[in-house]
């Protein structure tokens, strides 16, 4: 099977200019298949802001009215999405930009919750693989901006780590498929407040340990299980690291390397 | 070679929910592959208000500044082009939400004017046919939203008329291709203010006759050289009417039909 590499980044990177450039410089330079998905950032917030319109947070949670759909689908799908995009083209990457309702690649049904109206949240149901395996083979780069689509017209606001996944699972049967989280720490640390502390290698075996000395920060927990899920559905390799590093979480040298074998 | 047909709508039909539902299931039958091609209309402009973004018009056209360039492909590439994909996925219509710079589909330069300055407006050099091929040949139907850009990162605001045009020349060497522009008119009119007085036909001979006459509105002229022009470089017939009329369009019984051949 060929490689295929899945790297999700997030608004720490989006809303640096500088490390953004710098960061689809690498990777264009990134040899293989690749798939990039983009999360929010703060443009969103600020343009909400200009327009006067409310933005409700629960647990975390953006809730996503139809105002808020509106300014989602501009900012990531529009001026995010198709930036992103026109830089890779400058770098000589062949790149597409794609939200799931493109192509159908991305199927979500609206999120229900027995107390929570999230509004127009969307939770992924199914990933058109077979419309990947064809834009990749045309030699094109997707880039993915976080919104998905019911198949009934309406848009949905998605979680692009989920994505990320989703597309990785969902593409594992037909490469050699490797997930990588680019947020702001150099990787899962021992020590979460010091960034040399990084752990290289998780398995299944280690992360029982981790968990059993409580070890790791909780807030890495929800990620490593999504992680492990990922692998028990045909990802190889899952990697979590930093943007900036982008390179040598490909080779391994910086990052946490997530894996069912040793 | 098979039938292409190439159809650009814009604001009237942009704007108005209702119309824009109606013309995407009628756009949706049309059989054989086929390209959409949307303009802008009055978000942008209300986006803008809200944004406190002062839009400068010069001639009837749009000055693009650094701030109008965001909101333009904020709203034409975001919002406005992932609702039409939405709705046509949800009538069983493929669709896959393009800008030019998406696969380097149509590559522009900023426009140079001897005492105007555009701002980032674009003039187009290049469309991608090869890229286009490819898509419809995958069954995906292309919806283009009216932003290129020029290679080098920089998206750029291009006229959606000519971006059909374009896209029109470029496909007539691999399909039969005809071009329509829906607008608020049912075609070309003898008299202006008189909606049933339209040119079924046209040809080159006949406009000659209407021009010399001055018959036809000055506002249309700029129109039908264009379509002269596409009809040269290889485009079978150019359709002028209404969005709402697409379905007769097609077939010739309404709007105005403009080719080189009787």
């Amino acid at each position: 099977l060929n490689k295929l590499f899945v790297i999700k980044i997030g608004g720490n990177i989006i809303d640096d200019e500088k490390k953004l450039l710098s960061f689809l410089k690498d990777f264009s330079s990134v040899e293989g298949q690749k798939i990039l998905i983009h999360g929010g950032g703060k443009l969103a917030t600020s343009i909400a802001g200009q327009m006067n319109v409310t933005q409700q947070m629960v647990e975390g949670r953006r809730i996503t009215d139809a105002e808020t759909l509106k300014i989602v689908t501009m900012v990531y799908a529009g001026y995010i999405n198709k930036n992103i995009v026109a830089r890779l083209q400058a770098n000589g990457c062949n790149a597409i930009g794609m939200t799931g309702a493109d192509g159908n690649a991305i199927l979500a049904s609206k999120r229900s919750h027995p107390t929570i109206d999230y509004g127009f949240a969307g939770d992924i149901k199914t990933v058109s693989a077979g419309l990947f395996l064809n834009i990749l083979e045309q030699g094109l780069i997707p880039v993915i901006a976080p919104i998905t689509h019911n198949g009934e017209g309406q848009l949905l606001n998605t979680n692009a780590d989920t994505i990320a996944q989703e597309i990785a699972k969902a593409m594992s049967r037909h490469f050699h498929t490797e997930l990588f989280y680019c947020f702001e720490k150099t990787g899962v640390l021992l020590n979460a407040e010091d960034d040399t502390s990084v752990i290289p290698r998780i398995t299944p075996v280690f992360y029982k340990e981790l968990k059993d000395k409580q070890v790791v920060h909780s807030g890495m927990l929800p990620k490593l299980d999504n992680a492990f899920s990922a692998l028990d559905s045909g990802v190889k390799r899952v990697v979590v690291g930093k943007a900036e590093e982008l390179t040598q979480l490909i080779t391994g040298e910086k990052g946490t390397s997530i894996r069912n074998d040793q």
